[in-house]
């Protein structure tokens, strides 16, 4: 493997957490999927990928992790955050390739209402990019 | 810490793949609290967890625990299920205490529409054994 765990760690919640988009692709594979909370279907390629999170970080307020479990290229993210004012936590399930790309990441939300909310809030502005479904 | 986590790892996934609740209070402390998928609100107490983990082992299909994540106390399991014929994803994360038993316990789930099959599902079987909200 031919990155560092905690570097990438490092690095890559200061992205998030600092909702820094021009960062963000360096970190996403070009066969990447992506696994929304919301719907079963995975969305492919790093554009799509790029879109769906540089558009999340954004609507997440208050966006803090918490826990992790950082297995090789396997990891678990646990966060807490905000949605139009409800607390949500959630769940960052990501595979890396081994040169610390993500290829696979996988995104797990609760509670129910704040899964909606999260739902309406990146229809409405992907919709608002053109982008439906 | 006095258990050995690959060990109750290997028995607390034979007691959820099996459905068999009559091993399942073993795992649990007196104080635990339950987050369910659905609520933001914590259940209180072994009898609340109990009711609500052994009705939710029935109502899941197929259930397999996938990838694992083992750090000592705080455990992040993967799995895949079916609800009512649809395909969920999900996370259990669970913190035990030093004698191995679950002190706190985390359900996240995906997509959305599983996700309210599986509210329905929990809330019509919980109804009838005389349990709401």
């Amino acid at each position: 493997m031919s990155f560092d765990i905690e570097t990438r760690w490092q690095a890559w919640h200061e992205v998030v957490e600092s909702k820094d988009s021009s960062r963000l692709g360096d970190f996403l594979a070009d066969e990447i999927e992506f696994y929304s909370p919301v719907f079963w279907k995975p969305k492919k390629g790093k554009m799509a990928a790029f879109i769906i999170l540089s558009t999340v970080i954004q609507v997440f307020e208050g966006f803090v992790y918490e826990r992790r479990w950082l297995n090789g290229r396997e990891w678990a993210l646990e966060f807490r955050a905000r949605v139009r004012g409800l607390e949500v936590k959630g769940i960052d399930l990501m595979t890396f390739d081994e040169t610390g790309k993500i290829v696979r990441f996988e995104v797990l939300v609760r509670p129910q209402n704040g899964l909606q909310a999260l739902g309406e809030e990146m229809a409405q502005r992907l919709a608002a990019l053109g982008i439906t479904g």
